[in-house]
Formats: structure tokens, C-alpha cells, sequence
């Protein structure tokens, strides 16, 4: 395939990211997009992440190549079922979705053999939204991972992924109920956590709850930042990776009743122990390139 | 009082921050410090942060005006036991801890009516440890909050808050129970829930951890990141702020019960809006001043 057309479904922080990026790197020939509301379609052609932008999907996607799904899970299947009949023949169908099995089972009875679904998961992202947000480097240096099963066109999948390495990513491959329940603990986890102590907050008395506001430098705060990822989009993933997230959340609480149990009779020696071996994933995630080492809560000064 | 000596016990994080900043700012005539270890204090004179250093606190206290605890919590009632008898007469003693009703008690029956107690905090820190991680801007533009009683020393309260406001601190006051009751949500809690999640995820079959640590820029690394605090230090906190952290692990707990819930039962409207509701927060903490809006999830690119 020369160039690709790419239709982008959905222009937020990683619809707006994949435009920018596609572009840097002259990754396409021709970018079209499509968004809900017409304010956002406005501002990403005044931004000029994309090359055209469309009332509806079916009109995005008429000439695509390559399709990106860059909307919450929820929305994915019915936008997939109102497209498939107008894409060219051999379009290839991909997502950057936080869970994988859900969508991959959903799209798969979709396709009529014409069509290839290649499910994707871009390991990177920010706290903010819209199509103000996104970055043409959003993708360097991070993972992509592609969940492809025994039915996926391996043409589909040698195109995805060159389209993402295009990008700066490294790609790698997974099973899609393997990945859902990594992403469970690293992603979907920590969200709810965050989402939950900044609601247990909100709930204080009015007097507590600003001196929380004015004191949270001291830990809060990074929680409050983790806690301000779109709404719907987590609705969405909570949703579709239910099974993975309760039990990884089972195991959570089981440990935090420990940690509970070992404050209320004054365990410093099992308290200690926690909080020494936690500092060893952390150095883990250093070497790995997965962060950097400088001291954020200083907030790199 | 013209320029105080200053005596610093403890050079980890925040005693090496408080030398470099006090030397930035002109605020002593000397910085004397001691630490436990012979490698941090020979490592504190080689960066230069104090003036001298001493084998034992009580050579580093003689000829103090203000001593400054930066230590962990458990070991600062037998220090000032240790140093009180030769300290010169009005010296004051102020500590640094996260936990201020526990030290105030401790250490008030010691104060023999010479030497005074000025119980402080400074909200500001990061999460790496030890005589090099200090720096002199760490408490510029961040409250200290102290929290004097009413058997406090007027005078002692205005030279230790001056010295604060010289470092670039916003000096403010609260009562020890209250200050221990917010910090418990806006910093205890989040150190606990990032510490039980680290763990967890820790306790993985090996397979599953090594892609934990690959895959952790998706909200994980950001938990690592407060899990790898000084586990000494966050032992001492959680022992003495029993009282208030378990309520508010209580509420938490209350609060995560029913997320997972509304996730068992699939109730999208739920979870919207609990995540919908964090957002505020996030906002009023920009707005004053606590955080900055730039998307640190790309690790500010």
C-alpha cells in the first residue's frame, strides 16, 4: 500500500494526537476526521490536525484506507455497523480502546470478509481532553499494543503497526484477555483508586474540604490529576473490563485490610516491610524507560 | 534576635533542603547538623549545606538557637531528651513532621520553661530521600503550617515563622488535631492507597509483574512515584496518625464498596457522575495555585 487515507472517528486528546502525529511523520495522504459535535470538528481543522472533517462517519470514512476508532468503548460498535457498508473494500478497521476482548467480540460478526479489524492500545496518554490537547509526540517512545487474534489479517496487522511505528511506538502483541487484565492493574485500577479518594473529598464539610484544596501539594494532588481523565471514556472502561477489575480490586482490598489491620494494632514492622518493597518496582520502572527518575513533586524546579 | 545559629538534626530530604535554603536566603550565623550516619554527615559538609557537623546531637546543639527535628517521628521525643539539658537558655526547638498532635504531646512535659517547642510542617517535599535530594527552592511559594497551643511562646512562634517566610514559605497556623485530621486525607491516605497498590500489584505471578513494570505509563508509574517515599518516615506517620487515618481509610473504604458496586451491577450512570464530580476538585486546585495544568502524563513534553 502507498500512503494510506486515514479517517479519524472521534478527535479528543488521542484523535487529535494521531492527526498531529500522522502528519509530522507524512503518514498519510489524505486525513479526514469526524466528530460528534461541530465545535470540535471547527477546531480541529483551525488547529489543522487533519485535512478535511465530516457531518457523519459514513462521509469521513468514504475514501479510507485505514479507519481509527478514537471514541469512548461504548460508542464503537454502532459507529462500526453504520460504516462498514460504505468502506472500500480491504479498509482496515483499528481502535485505541483501554480494554480489548469487549471490542474485539464486538466488531468480529461485523466484518463481512471485505472488511479487517486490527484492535490496538496506545500505552500513552495525559489528564486532558479535547482536541486542544493532543500532541504529534504523544506516541514516541511508548508503547503500542495490538491484540489481534487467530481471524485478524496479518496484512491488516503488518499495516497498523507500521503506521504506529511510524509514529515513534514501539509495537508489541498480546492476547486480548491477557492485556485486559494487565491494563486492570496498571490503568483501570489506579483510576478508580484516584477517581475514589478525590470523591471520598468532595464529600468532606465544606471548611475541611478547602484546606484540602489548599494543602493538597502533599499527595492529593497527583490524585486529583489522575482523577481528571475524561468521565465517559473510564465509564466505558470500568464497564467493558468489569471481570479483570473486580478481581484485581478483590486482591486491593484484601491488602489494604492488612494495611488497616497492622495501623490499628501499631505494626510498624509489617508496615515497614510494605513500604520497602514497593521501592523496588519503582526502580524497576525507572530502568525499564518507563519514567523518569527527577523529583515530580517538586514539580521539576 | 540578630542571625540564630541553627542546629538541623537530620540531613535526609528536608534538613538538606532547610540548609541549602537557609544559606540561600542569609537567614543563620551558623548551621550546625548531625545525622545518625557517619556517610550522610561527611556527604552534607562535601555538598556544603552546613557549617560544621557533629558526632552526636548534643555537639551540634551547644551553641543553637533554633533546633530544626528532621527526622522521622519515632525517634524525635528521646532526641530532645537528649540534647534539652544543654541547650542554651530560651532555645527553641521545631520539628518538621507530617503528624503534629503526637509531638506536641510528647514533647511538651520536657520543656523545662527555658526552651520552647514550636510544632511545624511544611507542605512541600518530593519523593526521593537523603542528603543529595535537597534543594534550596523546595519550600518557596508552599504553606508551613505550625501549630503552636496555648502554652506556646509567642516569640518563639514569630522567629521560627520568620525563618520560614525568609525560605519563601506562606506561614499559617491550625490546631495540631485539625492539621492531623486534613493531612490524614490530603497526604496520609494517598501515601497508604499508593503503597497498597504497589504492593499488590508486587505480589503478581512474575510473568504478569515484568509487565506491569513494561506497561506502567497507563496511571501505575504515577502511584509508584508516591510508593517509593521514605518507608521509615511513612511507617512513623501512620503509627502516630492512627486515630484520623483510619477514618478516613473508613470513608474510603465506604466509597470504594460502592463503585465496585455500581461496576458488578453495570450502572453507568453511577460511575459517570462520581467521576464527572473529581473534576471540580482538580479545577480549584489549579486555581489556587496548588498544581500547574500542564498535561504531566506526558511527562511534560
Amino acid at each position: 500500500m502507498s500512503k494510506p487515507n486515514i479517517a479519524l472517528i472521534g478527535l479528543g486528546l488521542i484523535g487529535s494526537s494521531l492527526g498531529h502525529a500522522l502528519k509530522k511523520n507524512g503518514l498519510a495522504a489524505h486525513i479526514s476526521g469526524y466528530a460528534r459535535s461541530a465545535e470540535t470538528r471547527a477546531r480541529a481543522m483551525e488547529i489543522g490536525f487533519v485535512d478535511s472533517v465530516h457531518e457523519t462517519p459514513q462521509e469521513a470514512v468514504i475514501d479510507a484506507d485505514v479507519v481509527f476508532f478514537n471514541t469512548p468503548l461504548s460508542v464503537i460498535k454502532s459507529l462500526a455497523e453504520d460504516i462498514i457498508p460504505g468502506l472500500k473494500d480491504n479498509a482496515i478497521l483499528t481502535d485505541v480502546g483501554s480494554v480489548k476482548a469487549g471490542v474485539l467480540k464486538e466488531l468480529t460478526p461485523l466484518l463481512d470478509g471485505r472488511i479487517h479489524f486490527v484492535p490496538g492500545h496506545p500505552i500513552a496518554g495525559t489528564e486532558q481532553s479535547g482536541p486542544d490537547a493532543g500532541f504529534a509526540e504523544l506516541f514516541e517512545e511508548r508503547w503500542c499494543i495490538l491484540t489481534p487474534d487467530e481471524n485478524t489479517s496479518l496484512i491488516a496487522v503488518e499495516e497498523v503497526s507500521k503506521l504506529w511505528r511510524g509514529m515513534g511506538s514501539d509495537v508489541t502483541f498480546m492476547d486480548a484477555d491477557h492485556h485486559d487484565l494487565v491494563l486492570a492493574i496498571t490503568s483501570h485500577l489506579p483510576h478508580l483508586i484516584a477517581y475514589n479518594i478525590v470523591g471520598t473529598a468532595a464529600q468532606l464539610e465544606n471548611d475541611t474540604r478547602s484546606e484540602v484544596i489548599k494543602y493538597s501539594a502533599s499527595g492529593f494532588r497527583d490524585f486529583t490529576r489522575i482523577a481528571s481523565s475524561d468521565p465517559i471514556m473510564w465509564r466505558d472502561i470500568f464497564l467493558s473490563n468489569k471481570d479483570a477489575v473486580l478481581e484485581m480490586l478483590g486482591r486491593f482490598s484484601e491488602d489494604l485490610t492488612a494495611l488497616q489491620a497492622a495501623i490499628r494494632r501499631g505494626d510498624g514492622r509489617y508496615l515497614e516491610d510494605v513500604f520497602t518493597r514497593t521501592r523496588g518496582i519503582r526502580d524497576s520502572i525507572i530502568e525499564a524507560g518507563q519514567d523518569t527518575d527527577s523529583p515530580n513533586f517538586g514539580r521539576d524546579k
